[in-house]
């Protein structure tokens, strides 16, 4: 089963948005681009979770509000309002959120950033930094891919940078990281020495699918020589983006810290030369 | 279970088409060529799909259009009218069909193009190129296979030549072109080096089954080896090709990107010199 | 379950044919040794397809040719008149077909050529050439068995020769070689290095049956070269006998092409000097 | 299911106490900070654990000790009285619980000893060393990691120090400190070599699930190395602290050899001077 | 299940026995010998075959010779009389069966030969030498080991040195010999460089069970040479035993040869100088 | 399930024996530590076993014989009387057995003989040595787990010292000493290179469990030469010892191939001077 494309989640929400009422500003073009990578059954829970929240909240129609932090509800669960990190850490998380964001920013062709939130989730996530593209994106380029992985290092970066020290906090962005330097290297030949030549075939089609290796043992060396380095440079790009740019990381971190969740909107005024707070 | 040749297809669409009233100018032969690779059951679905198409028309009778659309239906899905690729994006899949279908006219022992289509399909193709070879093929001459490969590698190299960079749009081309230089090299003994050796052994027979290697490690290096210097001086050659032939290339993808649907008589006509549309 | 030896067969077919009506000139030995290699399931089968043939020919009494035909079908399928390979395909298959059969007959130990033809068969096969020995065999020596391995090669060995060009066409033939070659290294003792130690252990006794390596990745990198030199040097031989028979290649080749099937007396008609037709 | 973090064990134990009587003093905040690691399921346990203790003490309401005595048991079973340990075992598995709890104190950021006991457990324990959290902890740095691998070292150490010798006792120590070390080279990013590259992936997402190797040999050999190096090292560390701090792995080894329990509190007062007992 | 050692046998063959009549002369003593290495069930399958052996004769009593042949039926099933060998089969066949007595005769600690014959049997034996141990053997010294696989090895140099040449007819020997050799150095400890270590575990304890390699691929490639290396030894002093006593291996062969089958009896009084016949 | 231990296996015993009438004599102790290894099942079994040794000899209470008696059949099978091993063989176990235990009467922290036997057993044993600890071992060091080797390897060391030439039978010892040797090396951190590193991980968590390697095959062939080394080592200080007290070794074996079974203290006595008998 594909997922549903832009248009195709627009229609879907719509579709079972039909069974509660909603606020007339509404705008589920917006809904649907911050649902990216749900599937139909996601969507549906989209439109219940948003009308048990209206419930909740005393209200008779959905609002445009529900139904974002519906979103988030799905994708990584409730919010976690009892944990309690302890200063240290949601210190960490406040930089380590902000090297995601702030890489992104600052390289071209990457999703806006729409949210940064360090409330823990039911999911285990302590944190995270919602991107959300303005359209489908069928294709992409090398380029891409690569300030993708940069982004993934950004959290890591931003620790290294501000506190000279590394934490467990990167392990899941290491894994995607590592996801998509092989595929670059292994299934889109975007090495010169493989050119155009697969090394790993692929089960499931979608991103990340699960790949098994087709090539020798020494190939699978050069594979892991290759996604070491292609990941060593953007790391390296995504440090020296945050430490050109330390005033911004630390005056967001700090702003992230205090206020926990920051909206897009924040971010980008802080960024472009807002006055210090 | 052995694939229908041609004659068999011709044969089983005319015993399915029985049950429809087709108009009078259906040429099953042509209708068969085109449903090459297609199992006694996609026949049947063809037929029954060109039926329905031809009542969604308010027609009663099926035409060849019918038939040609249903067979793509079968093969690719039905168009995804709605998938809304940004313009660099078309553009890019533009120039990519147009890479395949051009390498392929320039070289000798290729198919005809019969159409190149930028629409969207269910399936997730974004583009395709539908080459008809005039007959059945029982037999592959290495130098046959070697521009299957080119042409496989035409997409990429087109996307090279005329943006400087390179797409995840290749992916499945990769997978192809590795599959076919895989089996030249350790199933069809066609290197110097393993001589009439198979380093494979394949469970289903028909061309690209599923291979297990029955090889040493070593030996499996020396596969990847052969495999990208092969695929290497086909990509080379098809980046050639298309560099030789650079204005074509445009005036192609140009049209293609426009029309979304080329014809291969259009495609001829430009590609020997119509002048400028 | 051991298959039937020449009089096993000979025996069973008696058996099944005292159901129908046998002609006079019936010899049941002759399609016995024809048969070689068929269970006592096929060689009833056999039985029946004759009996089947007749009545669709008319005929109340089974014949020596219903026999030898059905023996063909049971082994290959039934003729597969329809398929058309073109002309340059057929011209192909001949010269590959006469490949293995001068191979084989210009070698001492090799079994006689009793039939080659070229009309496609369902079971895919475009060709073949049917050797029959005069008894059973129980040993093979490494002459023997590398006579086998040229013959295997002369399909190829004659589209070189002729064509200057290799085609899919050798890829079972490919199989046969590199399985026979792995046996006589890793199973039947017959390499200078690994004397009379076994590198593989074999599942199912009979020739060629599944082979699985309980030596060290180095060791099966010997294998691999071993066996490499071993069907290059067949190969080279079978080259030469063609080259050094160019003339009797070409004569034969030209007059299969014409009649499709010739018998062996036909065959050693032309190659022991049979003027020019 | 993620595991109960420190609130969500202090509701699950509260929500279970309401079934029993508990005395006036306890703190369940404190218990549930020494059942760290604990499911639900067994948060239910301890609560029937310490009823029924308190049952076989005839005693009415349910105290503290009883809480902490039924976590004991539930983590590592029953105490084993008739366990004979001969005398130079009981000696050197005092010595082996002090080495983990002094390299522990030795080092910052670890978690203080709030327990030692030589007491053998059903478990098969045959002592532990209880460590309890001030808080949950949700990142771990480098150097949190590697003073935890340095404790686990401890308790050889120790053996090595006191003895000169080493016994089968530190297993499970060995496990453990491969298992954290592996994760930290392999999965956490926190070599030079290798970045923030994964080269295993983790079927279960908790610290040390299983996990399975993605890269080739030679860098498995690579991360075996990694892991000896950081392994080693923390290792020397854990000799050299207990080296430097000699009289108090004695005083406190004897007194632990002698009193078979010691609580943090007499731990600490021996360790920061008190006099010699 | 232990299979029963010679009393075991006895014992059984005479609790069968008391179900037939048996002539006075039967020596169950020396039929127990003879069956070595039979089950059970083989034993009770040797009773009856020999009663029905006797019915089919028209005797009313069971003789020493139907318990003989039938020990013969159960191992290596019926005489298959109308196999054709041609004739240089046979010959071949003949030097090879005389190949293994005469390497296990010149040796000491070998069993004697009881029998050898070159009828072939329906299990596909084409022929087959009978040695019989005097009493069962537990323990086998390396010596033992060795002149084993010399034994095994027996028939093909017989080959080697009448003929000049080699055939599959000893693809048996060789696996058995392989079996025997890994043994020796793998499990059994009886190289130098790998003492008294096992490199395999075995599933099955008995002679030549199921081994699995629980060692690196480079000690596998040190196994596969030391295994070769014992082979090599082997088969070169069982070819110099044939060399050097070529006149007893002519004249044993074409005795053999003419009577298809020989005793121990008349095996010894040849090969002790008895006079050319 | 852990086994139970000493205390654990007198109680059960106990409870099992209030079924039956015991001597005044029995002295469960004794029989407990006897059985070392044992589960619950196994001490019913004894039980049962001693009570029908009894009624066989027309007893009726049950003796401290019949119970040493019944654990050796449990463990080893009935007595087999009417095995015929040839004198030479019996004269190789009895040295084989006697090198075991004397090698590990001359090494300290030994458990002492107990009785050593060459009636062969239905197990399939063909002799053993019965040691017995005077109470539980929860710790092994170093030295003790390298003398468990040594005596190992003492049986194959008699054979060698005595008779110049090894035999099969010591494919178990190899099996033991491998198993326990591997274990210090991967999984007790008892090599010098891999430190508190494991290099296995073990399923089953009781001594010699199964193993599964969690490293690279460099690695492997550094565990596979640490194993060879340290067994060797072993080896070569068993063939010492013996050779050292070559007297004793012949008195000793010389006694036990005569009376087929001594006691601990007979062999004590022996050792320690008794004069010659």
């Amino acid at each position: 089963m594909e997922l549903p494309d832009l248009r195709g989640r627009e229609a879907i929400l719509k579709v079972h948005a039909k069974k509660i009422k909603t606020a007339d500003d509404v705008d589920f073009h917006t809904v649907a681009r911050m649902a990216a990578g749900a599937s139909g059954a996601e969507l549906a829970n989209i439109i219940n979770e948003a009308a048990l929240r209206a419930v909740r909240g005393g209200r008779t129609v959905v609002t445009e509000a529900d139904l974002e932090e519906s979103i988030e509800v799905v994708i990584a669960g409730y919010q976690k309002k009892n944990a309690v990190l302890s200063d240290q850490e949601k210190r960490v998380v406040a930089y380590h959120e902000i090297g995601h964001a702030l890489v992104a920013a600052m390289q071209s062709h990457s999703a806006p950033v729409q949210k940064i939130t360090i409330i823990p989730r039911t999911s285990g996530a302590r944190g995270y930094t919602m991107q959300v593209e303005t359209g489908d994106k069928y294709l992409m380029t090398r380029e891409e891919l690569e300030n993708k992985i940069a982004t993934y290092t950004g959290g890591r970066a931003a620790e290294e940078v501000a506190f000279g020290q590394i934490t467990t906090g990167a392990s899941n962005d290491i894994g995607q990281a590592t996801k998509l330097a092989r595929a670059m290297i292994a299934r889109y030949g975007m090495s010169e020495d493989f050119d155009m030549v697969a090394m790993e075939t692929v089960q499931n089609q979608y991103l990340g699918g699960d790949a098994s290796l087709t090539c020798s043992p020494a190939t699978q060396q050069e594979i892991d020589r290759k996604v070491v380095e292609l990941v060593k440079a953007q790391h390296a790009k995504a440090r020296k983006i945050l430490t050109d740019n330390r005033d911004k990381l630390d005056e967001l971190a700090g702003f992230l810290y205090e206020k926990e969740t920051i909206t897009g909107e924040e971010f980008m005024e802080i960024l472009t030369g807002g006055e210090q707070r």
